[in-house]
This record gives structure tokens, sequence and C-alpha cells, in this order.
């Protein structure tokens, strides 16, 4: 039975173990998780986060709590939680995915915790293989010594295994085939400075980090042959919502004419939003802005402050859409849509 | 006689006293400063800067060492002096400029303190009255309830008054035209968020802070009618060099169609640079990216950062260049050359 560190069962199965990354990198602390309110703060406080990984955990979690419940109760405390898990972060696609296809086995099973076992097994099983072959086509892209710019984490913690983004790049390393890595930091929650560069610098690959506000200036000095970033929800027309910094690092990239890819499995498709206009966007606090991290808060008491979590790249600044089955090319409209027939 | 509060002579005039801008927004400190090695520490790590103030710094400062130098050793020494608190911070012209106007006056007077006392004067009282001029310029362009986006700090504390970038902002505050302003924050020094917003909130002015990385998104939705933002140094061409991602967020000013202005004292320019390559770009340490500010790293430790402190905005990318003589447009290699003729 495949197995990844950030996100697993305990031993007796009756918790969720994860790898707080809301500590990292300073410190590898796991957090086990039994009650419906730790599962939910786990992912609204980003001690899990990565929109595959949260559909991973969302499956584990519905499975941790199915335990606790009782056979007369069992659907209805099923659909209640599986809402409520639901309601913690509204942009990713992943996770109500991940609680649909739960709740689907619940219904269909009647209940039957082997099956919702099963489910969630198959839900990680997959994912691991569609980060493998997402690398494995985002890689057919790369040669020796490019630079490739990545916003925010997608790597393995962010899913499962080598991550969509910097899965490549992982694998290429694995492979001997150098390139340069470069991280923007992401803020405010700092998830390219504190997560990926910490992967991609474990994995030895040469790795730089830089201030979302430096891409301009290394895109400017040649040093970028690729933009590869991750991705929250894809809408039918190929608009992409993902951390917020991602449409404007995609502005830049057209402006240099280097190559911007969106990688992410087919479940980050959303066929029923027909355009990014119909994705929501989470806003977060102003202190993440103003104060999180800081020894002192670093702006002025009671300054306003827009924070939303997310942006939504117009799909024409978009190169290609890679997912486990290939490389979408635009018109988005239609290769996308080719996925699911 | 014009006097500015954040950098002004002590009353006997023996030492130079500032506003320590690295302790803002939480605190207000003022540093006397009297030896060279204070003067020029004041300039390295940022306890005064934006280019006009280091001009205005710099003038004032040479005064008060002047007054620490024998008559026979006057002229070696205040060279000397120059040279070294010109070496402090290599990108902003108006440092040298300021240091050779007080050469030139040391020289032409023989070491005469009262001509170098109404020569630093004189550098205060033109920036006070440039910062006025650009506002105007800049004011002239805006309306009543226009959004505007800044980038670093521009402002007050960065000139004399006013500022250059915010200044149209402050002076449209005083006459009862109500502008948005919107603030990067401007990693990793954050002179926006902890200088440009607490300048703008404390006069008064609707003022949002956002992270870098949400210039795209804001510009996005229609709440940006320009970009304002200072300078430190202008090529013949029109090339500018500006805090670093002023070139990123002017390729997305161009891509939403929002007018992109450079304000600046005509000091700024430097026609004995012909283009942007020729300007010389500060790179400044990793742990400014890594952990300064912070209660501890948000990077891996000994990961390589990648920190220039300014950028160099292509000229095709910028609407006007605004100096205290007027607007001066495309092509600028012909209307900075006329600036001075």
């Amino acid at each position: 039975m495949q197995t990844v560190d950030h996100v697993h069962l305990s031993e007796d199965e009756k918790e969720l173990i994860i790898l707080d990354q809301t500590q990292l990198p300073n410190r590898r602390i796991y957090l086990r998780l039994r009650s419906r309110e730790e599962l939910f703060r786990a992912i609204k406080e980003l001690q899990v986060r990565g929109a595959p990984a949260i559909g991973i955990f969302a499956g584990f979690a519905m499975y941790v709590l199915a335990q606790q419940y009782s056979r007369e109760e069992f659907l209805s405390r099923f659909r209640e939680d599986a809402a409520y898990l639901n309601s913690s972060r509204p942009t990713a696609v992943n996770l109500s995915w991940a609680l649909r296809r739960m709740t689907r086995t619940a219904e269909e099973s009647g209940g039957d915790l082997h099956a919702l076992r099963a489910e969630c097994q198959t839900i990680l099983d997959e994912d691991i293989a569609m980060c493998t072959a997402i690398s494995e086509h985002g890689l057919s892209l790369l040669k020796e010594g490019d630079g490739v710019l990545t916003h925010c984490n997608a790597g393995p913690i962010a899913t499962s295994r080598y991550g969509t983004a910097i899965g490549p790049i992982l694998m290429a390393q694995e492979r001997g085939i150098r390139l340069r890595a470069f991280c923007d930091e992401t803020r405010p929650l700092l998830q390219g400075a504190r997560l990926t560069s910490w992967e991609l610098q474990n994995a030895g690959v040469d790795t730089t980090l830089i201030c979302d506000n430096m891409a301009a200036t290394v895109m400017s000095q040649g040093k970028i042959q690729f933009c590869f970033v991750g991705c929250d929800r894809v809408a039918a027309n190929g608009d992409t919502a993902n951390k917020i910094g991602t449409y404007g690092v995609a502005i830049l990239a057209k402006h240099f004419g280097i190559p911007f890819y969106v990688l992410g499995p087919s479940s980050t498709i959303d066929m029923a939003c027909a355009t990014g206009k119909d994705i929501p966007v989470e806003l977060r606090e102003a202190d993440e802005i103003r104060s999180k991290w800081y020894r002192e808060p670093m702006a002025p008491e009671g300054v306003k402050c827009y924070n939303p979590s997310f942006d939504v790249t117009d799909h024409s600044l978009i190169s290609g859409i890679i997912t486990e089955k290939g490389i979408c090319r635009p018109p988005y409209t239609e290769s996308l849509k080719a996925l699911f027939e």
C-alpha cells in the first residue's frame, strides 16, 4: 500500500497524521488529527495546503471521521462533516471533488468502512500516478541548463510525490539533468521561500530564491526559459486560479516571450466553471500582510489591506496546461473538453 | 530658512539629526550624527533613504564634517570624505550629484564654511521647490476618484516635502480632491508598507496596502487609473532605475493600458548614462530576503538568494517623466535633452 509521509493514517487508522507546513522550514512537526474541528482547522490554517494534497487529506479525513459515526446516523453525519470540511477553503476544486468521491462511496456502499478506506487510498494512489505522469510530460519540454521560474509551492508536500509545477525539476534532478530553479517567495504566506526552496534544496537542485517583484529582472536577464506553476482550479476555457501573483508572472512571461505552463491533475479542471469569472476567490485577513511572521507589525495600525489568496490567469497567457494525460494547447475550450471524452 | 523635520541640523549645527526610517512605522526615533562613519552608515543602512533625501542629507553631512577640518588639510579631507560617502550606495545619482556640488563650492570658496552652509541649504530649498512643482504637474493628470498605484516610497521622507511619486496624491488631499492610493508593500525592505502607507494614512488619504504580487489583480479590476513611481537614476534615453519591482509594475501597466509615470527632480536624470545598461545596480545581502524582520528565518539556511536593490524600467514602458520643469514625453532622447538646454 502506497503512503506519503506528509499526510498519512496512524497505525490504528483512527487518526490522520500530517506534517505541519506552517512550521517549515524551521521545524518538522507532525500533527495527529481526529476531530472534525481539528481537521477543518488544518485546512483553514494551511497546516495542510496545496490543492492535490488537500484532496488527499480530505479523503483520509472523511475515513477517520466515518469510524466515529454510529450506524443510524452514518450518512447524515457523513454528509454534514463533508459539507463542513468543504467550507474551509473555497477556491481549490480538489477539496470538494475528493469530498464528493468519498460521499458517493459512502452512499453507494451503505456506509461500508472498507469501501471508504479503499476510496481514500485510491485518491492517493491516483495522485501519485498523476504527479509522475505530469512530471514526465513537463520534463519532455526541458533540456540541461534551462532556468525554470515557479511561484508558490506545487511540490511533493502540496501533492503526493514529485509535485506538479516542480515535479519536472525534481524528476530531472533524479535523472542527472541539471536545471536552475528560481522560486518566487510568494507573499504574504511565503510558500515559495518556506516550502519550494526547501524542497528543491533538499533534492540538491540549483535553487535561487527571489522576491516576487524580482521576476521581471531575472526574466530580462535571460535566466528563465520556462515558467511552471500549479493550479487550484482551471475553468473550461483555460482560465486558471492559482496562488496570488501567478497572473502577474504570466503577464511578465508573455512580455518577455517566455513559455508559461500550468501543471495539475485533471481533477483540478472544473468543466462546470465556464470561465475564470465563475471561480470564487478567497479573501484573507489583513494581518497576513501587516504583521504575520514579523517581530513587530510592518505596516501602520489599522491600514486597509487587500489580501486575495488567489488570482485568475487569463487563458490567453497560458502556453499549455499539463495534466497526467498530456499537454493541452489552446484553444482550451476544445483541448480541455477532449480530456473528459 | 526652510527646514524639514526628517533631515535637519542641530541647533549648534555641529550635528545632523535624522528620523531613523528603519524604525518606522513603529517608532519615531531621531539619530544625531557627527562622524563620517555614522554618516556613511546612515545611508548604507537606509536610516536615511530616497534618492532626493540622500542628496539633501549628503549636503548637510559635508557641512557637518567640514567644520571638523583644519585649514591645512581642508580640501584634501573634504574630497576624501565626499568620496567615502559616495561609496555608500551606488545607484542613486543624487548622492554623487550633491557631493559634487558641495565639493565644487568648497574648492571655489577656498573652504569657506558660510558658502558651504549656503550651498547645502540651497540643495534643500531647491528640492522643496522641485517637489512642489513635480506634485503640481502630476496632479494636473488626476481627477476625483482616480486610483493611483505606487511602488516603494517616494514621499516626503524620501525627499523634502510632498515627495515625488506620492506628491500629487498628498497635494490633491490638501485641495479636497479625493483619490484612492494603492501601495505595493515593496519587498524585501517593505518601504511601501512601512513608509508610504504610513505617510498616506497620516495625511488622511484613502490607502490600500497590497503585496507586490497583487498589482496585476487590482489593475485587472479597474481600480488603477495611474501608476506613479519615483526614480533613483534616469538615463538619457529615459530608461529608469528605481526600486526593485518597478519594472514589473510598468510591464503590468502596459498590459492593462494604464499610464505609467516616473516622477523625480531633474537632478535624477543622468545625461552621462546613455541607457539603463550604464546604470550600476546595487546587490544586497541574502538575509534581507531570508530573515530580516522575521521572528525566525523564512527560508532554509544557506539557500541562494538574488537580491538586486533596483531594476531598470525600459523607456518604452514609460508614459511620461515628470520633473519640476513639466512632463517629458517620448522620445526621451529629445525631451530629456531639451530640459538641460
